[in-house]
């Protein structure tokens, strides 16, 4: 998908952020990182495996199982020699584990007393890892790295926008196809089915890659809660549907959310709808480069606290590459007390749902900061949509 | 899904188990352990959270992110006072961490000084997950209990087989529809789209649930790497592609693979894919409570021994519920050096794939152990399927 000059570019810029944070060696288990750093693209992040980086080599190293090391020679840029694979025995064993084997590599490398960065709260990256690390390294020196690579991907380059902006067109087929097809009597199971397959795949210039999360759409009192996914259940006349998901190329995320009613919507559910609109407006019309993500959360929440509204949790947060469960980037947050100054090419999902004890409404866009304002990555109408009941 | 009798019923299981593992406190992370104890049920385990359970309470507790409490209010058999959230301020921060939370949670309840059981090598307890306890309880004493309730849920019930052969009609339906569109010129996305879309909507019965993991479908050289998912490159004619999918109902997986040619199948494809078949055959026939997974491994290996094969990975693994990234239930696997007895009620994926530099055969059965032999989930024809070209 990228070229080698941008594999070896993100690489050096990984290094010089480990002489910053003072490690000589990181071990990257965040499977998105392992994916930027050595376009290694595979399901198989449900066993131990890592890429290994040495501020004075060249080549990073793919430590995994046998059987995916011929997918790590097909899918990355560096040499068959940097891969490396652990025999079966030590998958999901009680008695052996993959990271004994890897803490044994760079023992034998002559890495046993260097400082090594580890992502302590990477998805992958069990508490078993890090104890069978201490044992099998116990000279070495381990500090949390947990988001360093996460940083190095926060500016996009043209490439990676070209994708967002392809998985853009992607979801917003997928969201109209929700609409379409959710109606009085319609299983919720069979529209996942259909926004799923417009996901995947794509229009007739390019596919779709499978999303970070599945679609989630509460409906009825299930919008109070967002992360529910789907039932068997038929939708019935009065049901609000909130439809949370995203398009995906190469990896890439652009995802959006949106709320439907089947039927006329309660005045009060649109009036959070618009009070939401305007807040997104008045949020875009101020974002641009050097203000601050808690600057972003600001201006989100006065806007709506002068409709007496306010929202308790973040209002969103950086996308790019990501692999599941969550399609977040876990660097910058919309919050108060996030310092991070917005700059040129960073991409976020702005996603400011308000929830009540029995209902939700949420409304987002992503976008990406430009030279002076924001791009909207799709233009899809905000308004709660009202399905004419036939 | 279930009545509340089944999940006391699983909480009493798992609470004599953590007597015998000499834990008073256990704090379950991973999500199908949480859903199997309480029924919850939702995309949030890429924020941490757990369910808590204690020797000498009845009810657990699950403590999560605010925005998800209602979801387990409305999802799990507990009553709404066992329902404990954190502030959204703890979510992926760098200050703050759920497990500070969580920690501060159990010293108030007073079990500052007691046992607890963490599941140390589960895929979301991170290794910053236990740091976080360790400072927070100090005075703790921690225990790896990672396959305790994983153990619990070995031998399956009535419901649970229903919600398997539910899943295995998904399955076979969604292998019938690969087989039905992949041909020469269309992208493997397509295929993919339609596979999935077969597994959500499921039948006018019943609807599908997602799979724990994605449709896996490497094709051509890529068969040699069982993980690869898809591209948007459009089959060739000699494409050999094997198809990994499940069907999934209520979280209850059943897994199946074939191997498919598009046109001719060379004869060496033919040839393993018989000593393949020939060896399901020979071990099914064996198969019964009372052997051990490895005597079911030998089986397996030593009928292919006598055509020359031989597979260094494990011939299968037990099934159920799961959730991202991985439906295997991390108990048992047939390989050497394992000497779990079969029982009558557990559910295995036989997964016998030999792969070889350039290429790979895949053909698996999903099976429950009955009271003398073995039942297959699902009856599809094992034969390498040759797609004729037109």
């Amino acid at each position: 998908m990228f070229s080698t000059e941008e594999y070896v570019m993100r690489n050096d810029k990984t290094k010089q952020k480990m002489l910053e944070y003072g490690v000589e060696v990181l071990v990257v288990s965040n499977p998105s990182n392992m994916c930027y750093l050595t376009g290694y693209n595979a399901w198989s992040f449900y066993v131990h495996q890592a890429v290994i980086l040495f501020v004075d080599e060249e080549e990073p190293l793919w430590i995994g199982r046998g059987m995916d090391a011929r997918g790590a020679e097909l899918t990355t840029w560096m040499k068959n020699d940097s891969i490396i694979y652990y025999p079966d025995e030590y998958v999901q064993s009680t008695i052996r584990h993959p990271m004994d084997f890897i803490a044994q590599v760079l023992n034998r490398r002559g890495k046993g007393r260097k400082k090594i960065g580890v992502e302590m709260d990477a998805f992958y990256y069990t508490a078993k890892c890090q104890e069978r690390m201490n044992y099998g390294m116990p000279n070495a020196e381990f500090k949390d790295a947990s988001g360093l690579v996460n940083w190095v991907r926060v500016i996009k380059t043209e490439t990676e926008i070209s994708y967002m902006r392809n998985a853009a067109q992607i979801v917003e087929d997928a969201m109209q196809k929700a609409y379409d097809l959710a109606d009085i009597g319609v299983r919720e199971n069979d529209v996942a089915a259909a926004i799923t397959h417009t996901q995947i795949s794509g229009n007739e210039e390019f596919g779709g890659d499978y999303t970070s999360m599945v679609p989630m759409m509460p409906a009825g009192r299930h919008t109070a809660s967002p992360h529910l996914t789907w039932t068997e259940e038929r939708y019935k006349e009065g049901d609000i549907i909130t439809f949370e998901i995203a398009g995906c190329q190469h990896r890439y995320h652009v995802p959006m959310a949106r709320t439907m009613s089947l039927g006329k919507a309660p005045e009060f559910v649109l009036e959070v709808g618009k009070v939401v609109d305007e807040g997104i407006n008045e949020t875009l019309r101020h974002m641009k480069p050097g203000i601050t993500a808690e600057d972003v959360n600001n201006i989100w929440s006065d806007t709506i606290a002068r409709h007496g509204y306010e929202k308790k949790s973040r209002i969103g947060y950086s996308i790019g590459m990501s692999y599941p469960p969550d399609w977040g980037e876990h660097t910058i947050s919309f919050r108060p007390d996030d310092r991070s100054i917005l700059e040129p090419n960073m991409t976020f999902h702005l996603m400011p749902g308000i929830w009540f004890e029995d209902f939700g409404v949420s409304i987002t866009e992503s976008i990406r900061i430009t030279e002076d304002s924001v791009e909207q990555f799709t233009s899809f109408d905000r308004k709660i949509f009202e399905k004419e009941i036939r």
